[in-house]
């Protein structure tokens, strides 16, 4: 065993004891018979304490910070090194499955347990974080507590209400924080030398390539968009097909076109129309006006950018064709978060090393990743999950291929943390 | 001026006539500012006391039926003679204009009136109806009072409730009507030698022509299905577009083919999709299921059950090359209903012979001709309106043309009933 690598036991007894806790966690909701864990509920601060704990018999010192992340340390061979950040986060949506968030920290507790285990320290400190916030199921903001890591939560958000009208502010008051200790849980730059997160893959690819793992090249920016098309209502009976201006035969005509144009420019970019209402919405009037949502994502901001132009002449193409109009306006616009090419590289070598073989993709959905991007370079692998189902009770994953990530994940770890110390 | 042939001027009086007349019916209305006026109001009432009254007046017997159709005979040059049945309907759907069905009521009056002026009678009586019920605004069934004239009014139909829980008969008992008289309504075989209907177009045709005036070939047979395609909800992050299964994709490709393949098959054929919900419909969530509405009408049975098979195999198709299910449920279905060529040729010559050519054209809407020609047959003549609007208070017709068409009107009525007695 080179290297730190853990045995394939160490690995098995590990993701048994991460599967357990996943379970264990998942009775820690709000709802009975269903798993739902929302920002400063006393159960995320429940969760926080369990957490913590396994973390303190893992080796790590433990503190809860001032937005609510829960936090445990294990020093490098140096005190008070910089740290190589891992984590991800302990809320999640409503009815939730019990791997999204949850899977990469307990794995990340595991990476140092074994470090402990073998009484190993690296040139860098390891720091495993389980973030408060990453849904934004709550306070419809996301991102709360990898935000208040980086320092870069708005002021604004301690003012922000949740559905029942109570505060950011409010809210942690109620479990022990202070909204105006927001800023105390920024971290300094050098504190911090990089960042990795495992998660569920939350989409079917690794699945259809029959891979336990894979490596995250980017987070796909997102734009999303309302967009109408104005047509004149009528009767489905009397006016003859050549004479209509029906919305909903123009937003047909667009949105095969969406689906075409989007394979066409590159298989990564994904575009969906999730909404479509049309109005009046009778069986014998043609609509008259269509209302629908475009949802467009990919790993490279340009490519999307002009797929989105595309897509946008389009619509007022086959508008103007039919004499009606159409508009849209982006309401949502997050760019892409490009992961760093030595963590890339790092980490694929290490997920070789476990499966044979590695695999580049792009993720689709956001992760805490995009926060900390924007101050340290951030790098993420993925696990397989059962036919891409996530945010829903039947999320699952395999428990051998968990043992396969946390053998990938420590291989990793300790090899980033050698790297970036010399 | 030969055969009964209205001249210019009196052409001209008889459409202002006319359009005061449309303009007072509108003022007997349910609703202030708006024209509401359903079957079996006391609205209904005063607009049969109102009409009758017009009719005595161009030398008409008067008397309301049993199921509350206003009816005046003209008498022809014996006494008891079968009867050409002129008319159209009074009763209007919610908020409506004042043209739809009054005007066919209001230029039969005239043609009559025409000939009471001259003292001429005719070889066949001349009988006028403004029926009580076509649209079907109250009940929610439609052809009332043109199904009591022909007998073919279900028995159950007595108990029919309103949006109120009103049934018809008790609605016939509060304006003195009997719920178990409907079928003295009824005419015989031999009492009724065809009917001759004029309506506005509620169409662009010909308008679209510029002309005033054509005849109908026939009112469009109908047929309207609930639609369901069933995908896959899914992330619309991670889920590659060629991983999809997105009910929405299917639908919009669809409603393309509908709408090319309808066109491509016959010019009079027309296909609408009015309604579409897609489900879960949220902005990032790719639609697992769509539920849509098709409603297809022609002039032709054979050819419309033709298209629609088309349509509904491409349906099947579209669904088994993208691994989803296609189902549709058939729940209306109302024939064809051809007008009588001979009809149609009267009406024809009278057209060409007022404004030069004639026109023929399918109604895409329905009449109370559709319920008469199950006994008789039946011909109709349409006036433009304004850009087809119909169902509208912006509903409009031009008073040059309403003395055009009562010109043709009387031209016609005079050389069916010659035609019809030898």
């Amino acid at each position: 065993m080179s290297d730190g690598q853990m045995s394939e036991a160490s690995a098995t007894l590990a993701a048994a004891r991460v599967m357990a806790r996943c379970d264990a966690l998942a009775e820690i909701s709000e709802t009975a018979g269903a798993l739902t864990r929302v920002y400063l509920s006393p159960e995320h601060l429940r969760a926080n304490a369990q957490v913590g704990a396994w973390m303190a018999a893992a080796g790590m010192r433990v503190w809860q910070d001032s937005v609510g992340n829960i936090c445990g340390r294990y020093e490098g061979q140096t005190a008070g090194a910089p740290a190589l950040l891992l984590g991800s986060h302990l809320d999640t949506v409503r009815n939730a499955g019990r791997y999204d968030g949850m899977l990469g920290v307990l794995t990340a507790i595991e990476v140092v347990q074994a470090l402990h285990q073998q009484n190993q320290r690296l040139p860098l400190a390891i720091e495993v974080t389980g973030f408060g916030d990453e849904e934004g199921t709550r306070f419809g903001i996301t991102l709360l507590g990898s935000r208040g890591l980086t320092g870069r939560w708005p002021e604004s958000w301690v003012n922000h209400p949740d559905a029942n009208g109570v505060t950011v502010a409010q809210a942690m008051a109620q479990v022990g924080l202070d909204g105006a200790a927001v800023q105390n849980a920024a971290r300094r730059a050098e504190d911090i030398a990089a960042y990795l997160e495992l998660h569920i893959e939350q989409g079917p690819c690794l699945e259809q390539a029959g891979l336990a793992l894979g490596v995250v090249t980017a987070i796909n920016g997102a734009r999303r968009l309302n967009c109408r098309f104005t047509g004149e209502a009528g009767h489905a009976g009397t006016v003859p097909m050549t004479h209509r201006k029906d919305a909903l035969a123009a937003a047909a005509g667009w949105m095969v076109f969406i689906e075409q144009a989007t394979q066409k420019r590159h298989p990564q970019l994904v575009a969906t129309v999730g909404t479509l209402q049309c109005q009046p919405g009778a069986v014998n009037v043609i609509p008259g006006e269509v209302q629908l949502t475009l949802d467009v994502r990919g790993p490279d901001d340009r490519v999307l950018a002009e797929l989105l132009a595309e897509l946008l002449h389009e619509g007022e193409a086959i508008a103007l064709r039919r004499g009606l109009t159409f508009s849209a306006d982006e309401y949502y616009h997050i760019p892409a978060t490009g992961c760093d090419e030595k963590l890339q590289a790092a980490l694929s070598l290490a997920v070789d090393q476990v499966q044979g073989c590695s695999l580049s993709l792009p993720s689709g959905a956001g992760h805490d990743a995009i926060a900390i991007a924007e101050r340290w370079p951030v790098g993420m692998l993925f696990v397989r999950n059962d036919r891409g189902i996530s945010h829903h009770p039947a999320e699952s994953v395999m428990e051998s291929d968990v043992a396969l990530a946390i053998q990938a994940y420590q291989l990793a770890v300790c090899h980033v943390a050698r790297s970036l110390s010399e």
